[in-house]
Parts: structure tokens; sequence; C-alpha cells
């Protein structure tokens, strides 16, 4: 058989009509909105349940490689797998950014058999959520700086505005602007910059919210700037916190889709885990909860950043646990975390398996610390030999960690049924679930505990200028909000190339935000940066779309 | 009765399910793709007639005042009279601009009982075509930048680029601003500025074209800059025209709603008439021209601006014409246009409107000018005093002029059945219409009859820049597109202060930009800005939502 891409597998599978899939979810006519034959929105006020009586199944992963471990192919794969063992499921995604699609990754909708669908419509405008936070968050910007042309009645001080512009684009020649040139009519000039929608506090806001008024209350509480003697300016000091909620009243509404197999899928706000929170909305978590007994979500990159950011924020602030975590491993990126280089990833290296798998060890580790004994999924690749399996397969056995090989890329749901029987195993024995810091800790302390206990580094350097800010933070009185760490995705540590486990180092936190509407504090750390650039030849150069309206070249 | 506003009119309407609206418009279920219960997009491969069945009625205006004239208010409540009336109508609209609706002046989507709705929604993010505009002219400017900061094979000139960025909010602050700041990994600095997304090319060439392959020919033809020796340079050399055809191509099918009588309404794309050409989509026209017998449809500002386009580019591509053509007047407008102040415009000022009236005559004129004689719908305000109605129709009838007055925002349908009347009778009547120029004749020369033949100027001054365009524009063969004039509303000079009919005057062209997508070259007269300011208070400070997602402060 020819090997077929993910959009090829995509375009041959039959969807249900949405209303179908709405129906076996559960949820009533008055609550959906369609978006076309086979997309919908829900609106969560005409919804009935108690989010109490279902299980939530948090999907995480080790160190990546830049390819991506399968994390969501897996989430979506062990969904159709409960539903196949006849379980209530629902799955709980993140929706894609167009900036990488068009860049260097195709879609962010699983692979293989194990997709949610239309893939193409999700990984394009999907249902406007995205755009919508754009354009709440432009519009903030362009009400700021109009503010200050107009007569800067607040006293806003432009050089201290934190507020920046945003645009679901990888371009990296937005990141450091000037803007307001040109004269007296055209505006005050000043230092800008664009980060990408996901990395908005817009983003975050919609994702922590609860409901429309929750989400009013917190975009009111926004500090986008400072003024002239230092002190926080918000949205509410503004007054516009009634019009930014009003651009995001549809986009609070969760997006109803399904997996190639038919199991209702929720995709809903999309955060990168490695600048942001990482977590899919808390309404479509909440409303899963509602519909299903039990609901598979993920959280971006490893457990050093989305799991942790989902412990510590969003369950935290959902008032929430995760009653199974699963922690997706691949040889590859095994194999990468014991130095073997990307081009050679595809040969058998026991030797860099035995080096590498040091990096599922601290992940392992990891998922404990929050109380909770994870399941390691190993998701198959064509590449992975018998010797290769059967080694990670021994090393888990041999520790007592629970592990289950996956195949759902190449059989869909049926490839994840022995991962799901052991995952509903752990759903039925209680965890001792907890979050990793208290709130009352200091900032520092705070980054101090995730740094040591998570990243297993050993400790923390503020600069001269982060140190400044927590002080400011502190007396500005956000000193007990959670911390959320911006790090690279690909090491424990912050140097991208400190691959495995690594040991003996710290971390340096250059700057931090103060993200008062989301009700967190974003640490900054090594280069990470919040607009990433577009690669030599972009994704965007093979794509194209036919008279019909059918398109290539999205994987 | 107290007072409401548009929005708690539009509140009380009750909306037929979008089902029926196609159902009573020919639509077939195949073609139709919700979104939500009131709203739905057209997939026009599947729609069955022939256009040339139908008739076209343009409704245009004379020069407004900043509140606007009425025209999409009367364009809506001449369709419910058509309705009334018993023929098969349609309404094609253009689709509204969140900037204006977030700054000035509310919605766009007609008036009191005159409405297209649901309002609110076609006011905000409607169906998401603006998002997919703005998405795919900032990938391209992404997509330019990173080609040179990746060596620049195709040798562009970074201080040659015509291709702006885009927002669709009134941000001034972005009309120049430096980029690529930051050091060389992030992008080559140069000069840029930020468009409203309703200027894009994009936006024109999404109005223009016949299909998506005809779009993404188009956009294949857009020429973003110049190399270093001056030769143009296209998307199809950067070789990403596939992907953002790919990026519109929901976008591009025209979207279906109701009059508050339910007379089906096409509402697509939205061009300004003042920066670009000003008419809603040929799609949208041409699809509404297979469906009904009747389109009802509008082009921005006053017959100098939108309707010249309508004759010049929208007809001249599109292969028909406008079979009458109706100029809405209002005593308001012919007062200012005679000199009175707008804070005084509720006053009963019969010199003035004696004074202002000549600015009626002259759009009545060029009307003629494309040899259709045009029915004059005087379209009633509260304020109007019965003298004052009394001496606008006096002096049309003693013209030969036809006339009616109109009470669609009172009335609905029933206040325009005298005007769909007259206009039935124009419809059955041949007319001679024909383009003002033909395309063999120069830019100048085409420039010049506008302005001397529309305008009523003397002539046109090119300034040095547009004159070495010009030569430019000639020298790569573009000489042989239309223009599409960028020009105050408020005049029919390029000084918004001379009202009335000035004569005497010349018109400025400071700059010519080819947009050889769209197929034709804008000239840039006077001081008119394509990106527009927010007032002191803008709108955005008096909307608001509630926990049911009911919003106040659009209108």
């Amino acid at each position: 058989m020819a090997h077929l891409t993910d959009q090829e597998i995509a375009a041959k599978a039959t969807l249900k009509p949405i209303e179908e899939i709405a129906e076996k979810a559960g949820i009533p006519e008055e609550a959906l909105e369609l978006h076309g034959k086979y997309k919908a929105k829900v609106d969560i006020k005409n919804l009935e349940g108690n989010e109490n009586d279902s299980k939530v199944v948090l999907v995480t992963a080790m160190n990546p490689t830049p390819a991506g471990e399968g994390k969501s192919t897996v989430t979506v794969g062990l969904a159709d797998a409960f539903n196949q063992l006849g379980e209530k499921v629902m799955v709980a995604l993140r929706e894609p950014s167009l900036g990488p699609v068009m860049g260097i990754k195709g879609g962010a909708t699983g692979g293989g058999h194990a997709q949610v669908l239309p893939m193409e419509e999700i990984n394009l405008h999907f249902n406007g959520d995205l755009h919508a936070i754009t354009s709440a968050n432009n519009t903030l910007s362009a009400l700021i700086d109009n503010h200050i042309h107009q007569g800067n009645e607040l006293n806003i001080d432009q050089r201290r505005i934190t507020w920046k512009r945003v645009v679901d684009i990888n371009d990296r020649e937005l990141r450091n602007v000037v803007i307001g040139l040109g004269g007296p009519t055209s505006g005050v000039p000043r230092e800008d910059g664009f980060d990408i929608t996901v990395a908005s506090e817009i983003m975050a806001i919609l994702c922590l919210a609860t409901d429309l008024i929750d989400l009013k209350e917190r975009l009111g509480r926004i500090v986008f700037g400072y003024t002239k003697d230092k002190k926080p300016v918000t949205v509410k000091e503004l007054g516009v916190e009634g019009a930014l909620a009003l651009l995001l009243k549809e986009a609070i509404k969760p997006n109803l889709v399904q997996t190639m197999e038919g199991t209702p899928a929720l995709i809903h706000g999309g955060p990168f885990a490695n600048i942001a929170h990482g977590c899919n909305s808390l309404i479509a978590t909440n409303t899963a909860r509602k519909l299903s007994d039990v609901v598979i979500t993920e959280a971006g990159f490893g457990s050093d950043l989305g799991a942790e950011k989902f412990m510590d924020i969003k369950a935290r602030f959902g008032e929430f646990q995760p009653d199974a975590i699963v922690l997706v491993a691949t040889i590859r990126a095994l194999k990468m975390n014991g130095g073997v280089a990307k081009s050679d990833l595809g040969e058998e290296n026991l030797d860099a398996l035995k080096a590498g798998i040091v990096n599922l060890e601290k992940h392992i580790e990891n998922a404990r610390k929050f109380g909770v004994e994870p399941i390691v999924a190993l998701n198959d690749f064509v590449t992975d030999t018998d010797a290769e399996r059967n080694f990670v397969l021994d090393w888990c056995e041999e520790r007592d960690v629970k592990v289950a090989l996956t195949q759902v890329w190449e059989k869909g749901g049926e490839g994840g049924i022995e991962l799901a029987k052991q995952v509903k195993e752990a759903l039925e024995t209680p965890n001792n679930f907890k979050q990793l810091y208290d709130l009352d800790l200091s900032i520092p302390e705070k980054i101090e505990k995730i740094v040591t206990e998570v990243y297993g580094g050993d400790g923390v350097n503020f600069t001269d200028k982060a140190k400044r800010q927590i002080k400011e933070i502190e007396e500005n009185g956000w000193g007990d909000f959670p911390v959320c760490m911006a790090k690279t995705q690909y090491s424990l540590s912050d140097d991208e190339k400190k691959l495995g486990r690594p040991t003996g180092f710290t971390i340096t936190v250059r700057e931090l935000i103060a993200k008062t509407g989301a009700g967190f504090i974003v640490a900054l750390t090594g280069n990470v940066m919040t607009m990433p650039g577009l690669p030599k030849v972009p994704s965007a150069n093979h794509m194209d779309v036919d008279a019909e309206g059918n398109s290539t070249g999205l994987f």
C-alpha cells in the first residue's frame, strides 16, 4: 500500500452530519448552531448535566522532536478506543493556529486514522474564534493608542504599554516595530511589537473564563500598560470591556466536530504551551464533562510545559482534576534525546534509545509529582524496530511503569484499545492529585519550585529587569497569581540543545508580564519568542485549491 | 411612540429560519451551508439559472452628510416594496467593516424598518469573509518579508514594496510604521504601513472574481513590489497564489440573510467607495441575477464615487448593465450642501435647500452621462417639513426628473411602493447604457474624463511622483486598465469643504497604485487616507453584551 498523507486519508473518510454527532453527544437541538454540514457551535446556556460525574484523562508527552510525537493523534485514537469499548466519551482539543499551518507543520488535527474532521476547515479559519481574538486584541490596541492621541486623560505612558498587537501568522518581521509615524494626524510614535494570536492574553482569558460575564470581567481586569507615574491601567478604566466581550460572544462557544470514527469532539481555544498556557478552553472541557462519562484532553508539548500549566493553572481555576495521565513517547523522540540527529532518526539505534530514555523517566516522575501515576503510550512509527519497541516496553515493566503500545495512526481506535483498557483501570483507582505549588508562595518561589522539581534544574537566575518587575508585581498585589512559564519545548532546561535529562543547569528569567485578566504571571526564559518566523520554504508554497474547492498541501 | 434605535427595532423582529428564505429564493438544499439559524453561505457551484433574465437596479446617492443618507435603508426598503408587489426580488449589499462599527457609525445594515437581519452578527464578524481577507493579505506580507529575509532570490527591493499589511480596525497608529527591527534574526528593516482591510486589493479581487479559479489567477497577477532593477514582482513568482486562494475558498461564497420583511438578501464583499471600488461582489450580484427577476444593489457614497466605479469597473468586468438607477437624496444633505452646519440640519431652511439642490442636479446629470435616466428617492427624515419636501418634489417635477418620496425607515416596504412602481416602469423601458470611457484611453485621459465629466472639475494636476508612476504603469503594459479614484465622499471635488456643485476646481492626483490582480489603477487624490482613525469617543465605549449574549450600543 502506498503511503497516504493525513490529508489524503482524511479525504477518504465519510463524515456523519454534525446533527447526528450532536445527538450522540446528547446536545439538544436548541443548543446547536450549525456551521456548514460538519461543524457546529454549542450554546452552553442550553445544556444540562453535572460536570462532576465525569472523569478527565490528560494526555501529555516527553520532550518532542520538531515533528511532534503524535500527542493529538493519541488523544483522538484513545477517545475512539473508548468509543469502541462502548463508553460515553468526548475528546477536547485545542484549535490550530494558522501561522504554523502556513509555516512548517501543516495541520494540527491528529493524523492517519486518528484525526478530527473536517481537517481542512479546522486547520484553516475553522469557526472564526482565532480571528475574533485577533480582532478583539487589536481593537484594544487601537483604542489605547487613540486614547493617547486624543488627549490621554488616563495619563498612559506610551513607553510602558505592555499590550502588544497580534496576527495569526508566523511573521518575524513584526516582532519589533515602531508605530505612529507620519506626523501629528497619525498618532503618537512609540515602540510596539506583534505576538502570534495564540500568545494574546485574550486567548488565555477565553480559555479560562467560565461564561460570558466572567469573560467580560476578566477583560476588564487586563492591565495593558502603566501611567507616567507607573500605576497600572486596566481595560475597565478605558471603558471598553463590553465592546471586547461583544467581539468574543460567538468565539466563547465551543466547536463541535467528529473524529474519523464518529466520536464527538470539542475543539476550542488554542494557546501554545511554550509561550502560553497550552490547554483548550475550560468551557470546552466542562461542556465535555457535562455531556460524557470520560473526557480525553491534551496539553501542549511535554509534561514540563502544557501538563504543568494544566495542573497549576487550568485545573486550579476550574476546580477539577485529571483522573488519569497518559504520557506519549516515541522511539524517535527517545533517540533524539539520546543524541541522534534528526536525519538519522529512522535508523535502529539501541544505544541512543538507552541514552535518551532518561528523558521519559523525568516526565514519568513529573506526573507523579502531581500525585498521578502516568500510563506511557508508546506511539508506534513505521521506522520503529521490534528490538527498539521491546527495549522501551521492558524498561517500563522493569520499573513498574504502566505502558501500552499504540497504533492509532495506522488502525484508529482499534490501535488504542490496550491503552484505553489501562486508562480505564486507572480511572477506577483514586489518585492523590495536588498542585505543585500553593498560590501564597512568592513569585520567585513558585518559579523556583517549577524549575527544580519539574525541570530538574538547580535554580533560577532573575535578570535585573525581572527582579524589578517582580517587585512591581508584588506591590500591585498580583503576587498570589500562578506562574505561566514561557520556555523552549525541546529541552527540560531553557536551552533547546540540552537534550535527555539535563542536570546542573539554572534557568534565566529575563522578563515577567502580568496577565491580570487571565490571572497569571508570564515568565519569559531563554530566547523563547512569542512570534515565530517562517522557514525558507514555507508550507504555503505547496498549497493549492481546485475549482471545486478541494485543497492539497495542508499536510 | 418613543423613538427606538435601529438595534431596538431589529431586536423586535421575528426572523424566519434561513432555510425558509433559501427556499423562497430558489436555492437548493445542496447549495446551502448554514451558519447558525439565520445566516448561510451559498455554494454557487450548485446553482442553476440564467443571469440575463434578470434586471439590475443600482441605488446611488448625492454627496452625503457624515451620518449617511440612508442608501442601504432605501435599497432594502425598495427590495421589500418589490416583494410586496409580488416580484421575485433579491437585494445584494456590501458587508460592513468592523473598523467603522467600532468607531463612529454603528452598523451598516440599513435602518428602522428597512434592515437586513441578524443586524448584530452582520455588523460584527458575520461569516468571516473580512477576516479571511485580512488573513490572506497579511500572510502574503509575511511571505514577502520572509523571502527577503531568507536570501531574496527574487531580488525584491524592500524600499519598493507596494503591498501593505491590513487590519479591519480604524487604527491611525498603524498608517506609517517601521518593521523588521530587533537585529538579524527578526527580519529586514523597512518602512511599511497598514490599510483598513476593505482597501486591500484582495477585497477588490474577491469582489471582481467570477469563481475560485479566476480568483486564484487574479491573486497570482498581484504585483506586490519591484525588484532592485525596478521590474514588477508578482505573487505567481513567489508561488503562493494557491495558498492565498485556499485561505479564501469559503469567503468567496456569498452570504444569504433576510430583510426584516423576509426578502432574501445576499451580503458579500465590502470595499469602501472612497478608497476602493465600493460595490458588493460580482459573484453575489450574479447569483442574485440567476435566482431572481429583479436585483436591487447599491454602490457606496455618491454617483461620483461608487456609481462611477460600478459602471466603469464592476459592470464592465461583469459584462452586465444597470437597468435602472435610483438616486437617494435627503433634505438634510441638500441643506448641508447649501451651507448649513451639521448641528442645524434639523431646522427648516428653504434658502439652504435652494442653494444645495445643485448638488442633486449634478448627480442626476451624472446618471444621464451613463445613458440611464435616474429616479430620485427623497428619503424622508423626521425633521423634514412639508415645505421642504414640496420644494424638492416640485423642483424635480419642473425638470422632468422622476422622483418618489420614500418612508422606508418608518414603514418598511410599504414606504417604498411608490418608488418601486416608478423603478418598475423604468425597468420596462430600454436605456442607452454606456461606460464613461474606453479602456484604450491613456491613464491620464481616463482620469481627466472622470474629473471633468463626473466631478465637474476643470482638469487634473499630476504630482511629479504621479507622472513618474504613470510612465511606469504604461511601460509595464497596464495602461489599458480602468481607473479607481480614491477621493473624499463629501464633495464632488477633492476638497471636502467644497460643497454644493463646485466649479473652477482642479483635482490633484498625488500617487497611483497598480492593482494588477483586481485589474485597475488606483489614483489617490487630495488627502484621502486608506486607514481611518477613531473619534475621541468611539462607539466601542458604548457597547455591551449581557449573560445571554444580547448586545447594546451597536447603533
